[in-house]
């Protein structure tokens, strides 16, 4: 798919909202960057929206390129730039694109985590690239790092901060001891959420990320389906001030992990809240930053921070993966295909390892520990800390806060609900995994 | 420089110590991952060392691939990976390899920062890789990163930790407040500094890395002797409880930075200690960890954060680079060639932009302040903050803290020449430049 040397590749932008309208106007500003960049000149030869017509200040562009048909923009460019997001039309563009010989670049989580295999073959099929950077934690390079710069290494784990809105959200009730629902409408008013918050508290769009982002870890194919997702409306304040007590932050974490399950290597792969000790480095990732923690044999503990969302930082992405698709172009060969040999089975949630800490208020009398440790005992499930506390005055009450050893998430959990069936705990206050410590 | 498909890559080993030794044990040890991530076996076809006889158990290949003959070995392979270091003959045997057809892989930031081009020119002109992730921040993924995610992007300042054993001793001076002879020794005993620490504690080491990183960022050659230089010898107790006053900790610096010189777009490329805010993400890199602040336009601001040294982390970022050119020999195709088209001056030290935390021990008495501010005012410097302190007791001496506003660093250092000739100054305590905030 080489092009003439020195000719200009032709770009069709599918897509003109916050990052689309950022990518027009990188590539027009700083155009004579990219051409040397690239070893040739990119020029928008369309960019598709819905409404055409639509006056659009912001993108300095001739208006006559905006049009309304998608399906013949894709089959007059060199590289294709898909910014619209969700499952269709995207993927049926994107296929288009491929088959015409485009090489395509994707901000898609949700297509890419859904659907990626079959847009990994198209791309191979037609011997271009189909490249998808800004799809996870924005602006932050970490698919190439752990496509490229990793390939010689052994990752056990990718531990990571990959939604701006739900770590808003958690810090700043972390901050203001707010409960979960005023805080969402807080972040919505200042813009950090939608209007539909649930893509983002409910854990989907980390769950696509934790998907991408396991399938280039351990060369498995792992769609969003297979990730156990759990988001954050269930951490309540009850669960911020146990955390804090226990000088940690409770944080959504998209986990992908090598496990061992039945004798066999297997991969875990989840979303969930839970507690991190405040001296680990994702401790201090704060407001709308996204922040990627990946534990590899040889090169040991590595982090990468910075901006998740956003016009300007995911178009920063977007780019960097546009000028690479036309290097390949101009001067030969292709970026990485679909790597998944391994094929690793991913376990249930009942198999990953984790840890709890969980807070009990029980009743204030002799034996009561004994009866709540022999549940535990009864699972299986060995107790690293127990902590007992004075209950509210007045009250027959205690609060009684166990951190576990690592056990399986089935026994952890069959020990909350053996717990909470005791007639002496009154109530379970608080159950959050542990992670980082 | 295409393969067979599926025929076994023959890779050369230059150096078997620390990281050689490493990288050796990993490609025999993972063969499989490797054959299935590169496309093809990577066989190793011989390691030259200087005493090929002497028994290495922990590197398992047949004692046989040991030879002194590098200069022969490298027209043996497809894939050469130099972990000599040094200028010579790691230059000669590199040129060889890349004139035989060859790809190099290599770790050495000295050879790079000085010789650079001649090597990226050769590599061009025989259409094969010359690649050197491992050549700065050891296991960190930046180098790839800034000249491939961020390619799309315009870089404005790249500011790292990248030297390991400068970054153990200042933080161990943080903590102990201990001086700096005591603690290199302290840092020699535990293996964190080399007998002879002059590469490290002098800056040389953190020059030639800034050298790499400026190239890439900027798109301009910058070598080791372009990049102003001062390591952490001068630094001392006081300086660290000046930046402890200050909120700050004390870090050895590389800088790359865009700046305007005469009008003109240029860079500042820089190693030195400076005062950094604790509350800056740098200001929590601890003992020999390394981290690489970047800031571009459309990305904002990024950290990479990891192991700079060390036989597995090396290695990690060397087999990374290992797997990319074995693709490319497989698949066809060739990593990133060098990019200077941008071509731009490198500023002297004295029209770098920078900010000075000083502290000076005064006559303490009436107008010692105006006399003061009136040197910052000859010099055009303007003061932010300036705060006075009780001397020590029976003394007629104060302490005067002043942290300037921006200016050019030749403003600055003539304010500091100018400060210490005043009759009422008895002793400039600390001088220290401000970063971060």
């Amino acid at each position: 798919m080489a092009n003439e040397p020195g000719a200009p590749l032709r770009v069709a932008l599918l897509g003109c909202g916050v990052v689309g309208s950022s990518v027009a106007r990188m590539l027009v500003e700083q155009a004579d960057d990219f051409a040397a960049r690239a070893g040739a000149p990119l020029e928008i030869v369309g960019i598709a929206v819905r409404r055409p017509q639509r006056p659009r200040p912001d993108v300095p562009v001739d208006p006559a390129l905006f049009t309304a048909d998608a399906e013949d923009l894709v089959t007059r460019a060199d590289i294709v730039i898909e910014v619209i997001g969700g499952i269709d039309p995207a993927r049926g563009l994107i296929l288009r694109a491929l088959e015409h010989g485009a090489s395509v670049v994707s901000a898609n989580k949700a297509l890419v985590a859904e659907d990626g295999p079959t847009l990994f073959e198209a791309a191979t099929a037609h011997g271009v690239d189909l490249s998808y950077e800004a799809a996870v934690a924005g602006a932050i390079p970490i698919l190439r790092p752990v496509q490229e710069s990793l390939a010689g290494d052994h990752v056990r784990k990718v531990m990571g901060i990959v939604n701006g809105t739900t770590n808003f959200v958690l810090d700043a009730m972390d901050v203001s001891g707010s409960g979960f629902s005023e805080t969402v409408e807080q972040a919505q008013a200042l813009g950090y959420a939608e209007a539909d918050p649930t893509a983002d508290v409910e854990g989907f769009d980390a769950a696509a990320k934790a998907a991408i982002l396991a399938s280039l870890a351990f060369h498995t194919r792992v769609s969003a389906a297979d990730v156990h997702r759990e988001g954050i409306t269930e951490v309540g304040a009850a669960d911020i001030a146990a955390a804090r007590e226990n000088d940690c932050v409770v944080k959504l974490l998209a986990i992908c992990e090598r496990v061992t399950a039945d004798g066999q290597d297997a991969v875990s792969v989840r979303v969930h809240p839970a507690m991190v000790p405040r001296s680990h480095p994702l401790a201090s990732v704060r407001e709308a930053f996204n922040a990627v923690f990946v534990e590899a044999d040889a090169a040991g503990e590595l982090m990468f921070y910075g901006r998740g969302a956003g016009g300007d930082p995911t178009a920063s992405a977007v780019l960097g993966d546009v000028v690479a698709a036309a290097r390949h172009r101009v001067a030969g060969g292709h970026g990485p295909r679909e790597s998944a040999y391994a094929d690793l089975p991913v376990v249930d949630m009942g198999q990953a390892v984790t840890r709890y800490h969980i807070s009990l208020d029980v009743a204030d009398r002799p034996g009561v520990l004994a009866q709540v440790a022999a549940v535990f005992a009864e699972q299986g499930v060995s107790i690293e800390t127990v902590r007992q506390q004075p209950g509210p005055e007045g009250e027959d009450r205690a609060r009684l806060i166990v951190v576990t050893h690592r056990a399986t998430d089935a026994a952890l959990s069959a020990t909350v609900t053996a717990l909470a069936a005791l007639e002496s705990v009154a109530a379970v206050a608080s159950v959050m995994r542990v992670e980082g410590a």
